[in-house]
């Protein structure tokens, strides 16, 4: 059994301590928030845990393995890396950490210790992702041409980060678990509102060698809910649409082929389209949140790089850091 | 009665016929279009109209008044300019002509003469537009911060354009029509299917001085038709849907408000969020084009400028053409 | 080719007389209509036709072969059998007539003179409902449990008919069409506003010697256009919603298995559930009415019965006088 | 605070478990259910309630205040009655019992002895049903013409009771809240598939004094989910779409005004027609569940009849008897 401690009750806190207890191989131990009517709740909830005001008491007990750190961004570093030096297998909510370098430091750290080191991708342990990227993998869509991702809403304004930060790293980590290929280089536009300091909506556009296009729009002053995903390959497209109660995942029989013709004068391309069937299919319904807890359960005990490693961490965090500078440099085109 | 010579019966012509004919104060006297079979189809509708296989036959019979030119963008200038000079008043379909150059030209050429010169802006003719623009005009959404446009679906590939050319034209319509202020930089991404020589998806992202920002997706590789348009204020902000059969329009009274607070050594904002009900305006659901050609037919009469006219056609042309620009040097901003 | 005459130029006229003229094998003979303003119309869109205001000129002319009847109601069989007894095809606007007898008398008057007698059931000519019969027909859907069907918007009062007779017909059209199964039993429930004489909302139950059901919903005083067909069988189910702009049948591998078990005591059926993928069909998507006076066309050259013949519309107008009975009855079940 | 024992801790046990819990006021005391693998997750869930197999035991325990009853339909009537004679106040599962005879003697027992009788209608305590109530009570949909409900998906069976028992009881305790006048008249149909002996599908019509109609179609072989109420009123009408995220409660301002017309000649009414705005009013969007708990809590408090007592009850449970002995007599109309 593994004992787990969690750093940070907040919005997201909750439901990972939710889902350790109810994942089988793990105990949720002990939870450690500042803030006393969070640690209230703690103890009607989760009366078996212990309930701490402070994070590195939390990280130095000896009855903790692991250590599973949902809080402010800015501080992920710190926390994990005073885990990993604990000895404590980490899970840290997305994104791993504020720069490439600190993520790339954490899975060192991980590495020769033998720990076990995660990222909170939740949206890859999703039975629409997961089928998404059976699909891909299998050539069901051919040749992949573009990628494009919605996620907005009147979403909650952060004080210490911008929209990139906050939706993005969602939309990053479907693409990195979706796309073998990496991105070569990244754009990004954004605007704040006056008598803001932090941009509310942003547009991100990824480059892969091979002509393939990933865009995303993330928003937080949007007046409806929108996450929808598409993706195009010459032999069938996809949408992926998560505010549907069920069918998020659609697949369509639609495509293009282009054909060079022999007629030379003409020098024209024929071009012919196929509309056929659409279909959905059955999708695995168990929350994701669930997978995470329970990859980081097995990853333990298995001594194994988990699917959602410093690796996916790590390359997540560099395409938000190269997003950022497009932001601040006109939208210019980073290399990665 | 404004007797109008038509040029060009593909995709867009027969609609403007069918307007033509019905307009008081319009008759379609002649048809021109090299295909026989076009012809037929014409002679079979509009038993009135002469048909013709040559449009510069067209543009030199006295028994017309006014040219209207549905043919391929290459195509436009030397069409309308010919008119013009042949003492026609002209409507051309959209986007005006190849360049910003050649809409000016267009432009001053037209009122050296004294005629009407006019852009297929339908759009701009809608019920759902229109609605948008007078709340926008009354303030109803407050201080604007973006518009994000989506218009997407499996379409015809274009062998003469890009995906830009054809779709782009449509928003850029809408954007010069509800906003105020003018872009001042463009910047544009996309990816072409292999073995395709023109782009088939497209991002453009409009710049403006006060921090406004239009972001356009344009795709003819999609697998579901989209047509929607949120416009965020920070009073109220609304969606346009025009694949809805009704409630296109929908407004949200809903935003977000920025207090500097007075705790010096917080430095913090408060964001506090208004959630409150959304309505759906009844729109005028007459066809746009009517509106189109009933503009053309009395800004002939009343000897004045359409509301679609040169300057329009011309401004929608220049960020086109930056667009592309920007899509052949790597997505940079180009100033307009 | 056969010369056509067409009698009201209403509201579904004008789509009969656009469809006549464009039908190979027809062409639009003459149009007759009381009111003039009508007849002006009918002269600017269609030249070639004779334009009468009197329907009995109409059936008289020489050179008319057919007669398309599109006027209310209860003009249908004095039109109608007259026109046949001039020796005319018929095509007659649904409901075929005011009474089953009436239909029967003109089946019988048509099958004596050898003359082609139509009723015009347009959904039954849809790509949408034509695949539904294929589905049901090669037993995909397994045995079939019910059939509900909704039809509702802010419709147009009719002073002749209630609400039943106005919208029902289409409904019932696509169940005799649909089910090979005929119904043994009506009933039918309804409401009309304060102040009116006629039903705007009735519920009308057809029940099958099979344990088949057939419900519909039909309504002028809904705010919302909903059209939508569910199909339930045990092996799979299929929804039908017109309003789609494409994907409008959707077939779902979902259904129930019961097993008796064998536990006698426990006397318990053990249901099963299946929840497998959606798909949705590729469909014709020529227009209805196309169909309707293609069928029209052939039925007369090959000298055959019309797939919608005078023994559908019969069947379907039985079950609308019994619907009409069950309403004067408290919802009495009418046996057919 | 007032020590609550739960019975049932199967499908919807735990919510009200939870809402116990979180309620203020209440304390959830003891849990009974025979299935100890339920009371596994009782006691890791609530450690501080006591966990017993026997209801009647939980009865009996002097440390009980209040009882709520969430097992099967059939042991309502007799663990309420055994409740109330151990003087615990009673919430009770919907529907409130078997028979309407039933209900009532639970109602008297309770006034006698002077405890609160509830009846968890929890549809009555959501955002949209009370706003719904505010718009019809200040009479903004005037003169009400009928309410249509579709409640369907696909469901599980039952095997002691058919669809109408299990999904109808929360449309009737909507209507009943809803609506002041009261049903005069109820007929049913319905469908059982082969092999199983419950309908599966029911269609239920209520009838009013007044011309006001209600209809509801519960099934439990839906291919897909829909809870979607209409209610027409002369003045404007509104949609109920339990399914959307947002937006649950729709107004119209469409509607028919009827004028008698002064031309007696044409003994014709001039209908005319209102399509307007529609607007979505923002909704409380609290736990429905929540509300439920809290009623219990404050009518036991203030020794007041709650919203959803007795009288509610034994009105939805005579409908269900009427629409049951509808089923049985074909569709006949059973007068209340």
């Amino acid at each position: 059994m593994t004992r787990v401690g969690l750093i940070g009750f907040g919005y997201w806190g909750p439901n990972l301590a939710r889902n350790i207890a109810e994942t089988p191989g793990l105990s949720l131990a002990a939870v450690a928030d500042a803030r006393p009517d969070r640690l209230d709740v703690v103890a009607r909830r989760h009366p078996g845990a212990a309930c701490l005001t402070d994070a590195r008491e939390l990280i130095a007990r000896a009855d903790i393995d692991a250590v599973v750190v949902a809080t402010p961004l800015t501080t992920h570093f710190a926390l994990a890396s005073e885990s990993l030096e604990h000895d404590k297998h980490v899970l840290v909510e997305k994104p791993l950490a504020s720069t490439a370098a600190e993520c790339e430091a954490l899975g060192q750290l991980a590495a020769k210790r033998g720990l076990c080191l995660m990222v909170d991708h939740t949206f890859v342990y999703t039975g629409a992702v997961r089928k998404m990227k059976r699909l891909i993998d299998a050539g069901e869509l051919g040749a992949l041409l573009y990628l494009d991702s919605v996620r907005i809403n009147l979403g909650l304004f952060q004080h210490d980060s911008n929209v990139v930060w906050d939706l993005a790293p969602h939309d990053l980590a479907i693409v990195d678990y979706l796309i073998e290929e990496r991105p070569t280089a990244v754009s990004a536009s954004g605007s704040m509102p006056a008598g803001y300091h932090q941009e509310s909506i942003a547009y991100i556009t990824m480059h892969f060698g091979n002509g393939f296009l990933a865009h995303l729009h993330v928003n937080w002053l949007a007046p409806v809910k929108i996450r929808q995903m598409l993706i195009g390959g010459l032999q069938k497209m996809l949408t992926y649409d998560d505010m549907e109660p069920s069918e998020k995942v659609r697949v369509y029989d639609k495509g293009v082929d282009f054909d060079p013709g022999d007629d030379e004068k003409r020098r024209q391309l024929l071009v012919s389209y196929r509309a056929g069937d659409m279909y959905a299919p059955q999708l695995d319904r168990r929350e994701a949140l669930n997978g995470v807890t329970a990859e980081f359960c097995q990853a333990i005990q298995e001594r194994r790089e988990p699917l959602t490693g410093a690796a996916a961490g790590t390359r997540v965090v560099r395409v938000l850091e190269a997003a950022e500078r497009s932001l601040r440099n006109e939208g210019r085109r980073i290399q990665l």
